[in-house]
């Protein structure tokens, strides 16, 4: 009945994400199609809108979707590489679409000779692509090249964790910033401090974002949603340490210490466990 | 000496973070007073200026401290009660400059007529400051009323812990924002796009916030340098829960899940209570 309890809390969790998500995207969406001029290559604010829009699809919603694809119950059963590479994969489709998104501006800019790189809003956006991409290289070559060593593996798992969560909120932050600059750039006649339909619906926007961070956040720091270690790990490893060190993962006790406690939230992962089982047989 | 290393870094980083936290502070005073009226309560741009000020001082800074105030190695032999009341102390502190900085705000737009409460900043700014009320208020009736039950305190933490890092991280969004908004508001002649002296300054100033945040994120989040369970808890509890719930902190185990890396991680935190007893004679 607890087991059964915790699956709906994570399905209930998971399903508001996705929705939250998605209706984050679709704001977007409606904001540069209905409220502004639409999408378009020109060089001029159609092509601006591609900004908005792929940054909130990859590197919004698709990144936080690869922050929690390994708290999904259903792929425990699948490879740990097979989820690697679903993690690496979705990310990088997250970086192509944030980078698009930065072209898609610097053209628009160039083209209205309006100066690059001057708002703060540029500041943390290009810092949280840079750290992004050093965080995708350097976690491809620390967990998905065979020869790293099992050490080097441990000893970076924290900091990607860590890294990985603090680069996401940075992101979250760049993207309010920019819908402020553009509210303020574009809400001219209604002014935006009249509070038109635009802005009321934008500034939802903005919320919707960070609702879904939050939810993510939550997701992502439970320690009973955490994937289950490798059942042949400790039996590989003479001191009991996983030999990928890939389980030092963020949850790992977000709000649980006691050693009780830890036992509690082991039973409670088999429980999810065999309840997953049975979720799958019956969807199947 | 690994403990020693440990020690060391962790006094760096608290020291990078309050050097960090200071200088913003001081970057905010710097732009209110050389860059822009100064401060005072006309109801003009001086009273203004109390906004960014007190917010980034109390909201920012000192809430900051309070995250962190119970990972100070020194402070493990002080009583659980005394370190709960400078946590809500400061908290306190925190939300009574939020609040009056809100003051200044609505003070500034009711003299000059213009509409409160449009911006997605203000949207923002009002839901962070209405949670870290609550926050507050339910911290008090949970951890500090001494007639709640211990479960409830259990059942609370995590979530306590969980919305207390979203609330600053939300707080420093809000920051961001309208530290964004009032660059463009007020940078007009040179203009913002241009790069004046003014914007360099204030982008360098959401960056050492951004920065903050993010030192603050990792101090919290270390295993090691969680309080130690109190050492009569469990002794005091059949199930070896501690009777107040509240060693259920957010470090927990971010970043490391394993039995054998709880009893690495518990005997480090030991070699650092030592070391910290030589730190305090050291310093005597």
């Amino acid at each position: 009945m607890k087991a059964m309890q915790g699956y709906c809390g994570f399905l209930g969790l998971l399903v508001s994400a996705l929705l939250v998500g998605f209706l984050a995207v679709l704001f977007t969406l409606v904001w540069v199609v209905h409220y502004r001029e639409g999408l378009g290559w020109d060089g001029g604010s159609q092509e601006f809108n591609w900004h908005p829009v792929l940054t909130v699809t990859g590197f919004v919603f698709i990144q936080g979707l690869a922050i929690i694809v390994y708290r999904l119950p259903w792929t425990w059963k699948c490879s740990k590489l097979l989820m690697k590479f679903i993690h690496a994969g979705l990310n990088t489709i997250a970086l192509i679409l944030a980078i698009i998104s930065l072209v898609a501006v610097f053209d628009f800019h160039n083209t209205k000779n309006i100066p690059n790189m001057y708002s703060l809003h540029s500041w943390i956006g290009l810092i949280a692509v840079i750290f992004y991409t050093s965080q995708l290289l350097l976690g491809f070559l620390t967990f998905l090249l065979p020869c790293t060593p099992p050490a080097l593996r441990a000893f970076i798992m924290p900091i990607h964790v860590y890294s990985g969560l603090l680069i996401f909120g940075t992101v979250i932050a760049a993207v309010l910033t920019g819908v402020t600059e553009k509210l303020i750039f574009t809400l001219k006649n209604p002014a935006y401090s009249t509070l038109p339909p635009e802005g009321i619906f934008v500034n939802t926007l903005g919320i919707l974002i960070l609702v879904f961070g939050a939810v993510v956040f939550w997701i992502v720091t439970r320690p009973q949603w955490k994937r289950p270690t490798e059942p042949n790990a400790k039996l590989l490893q003479p001191n009991g340490s996983t030999p990928e060190g890939t389980d030092y993962s963020i949850t790992g006790d977000f709000g649980n210490v006691d050693k009780s406690d830890e036992d509690g939230e082991a039973a409670a992962r088999k429980r999810n466990l065999k309840l997953d089982e049975v979720g799958q047989r019956s969807t199947m």
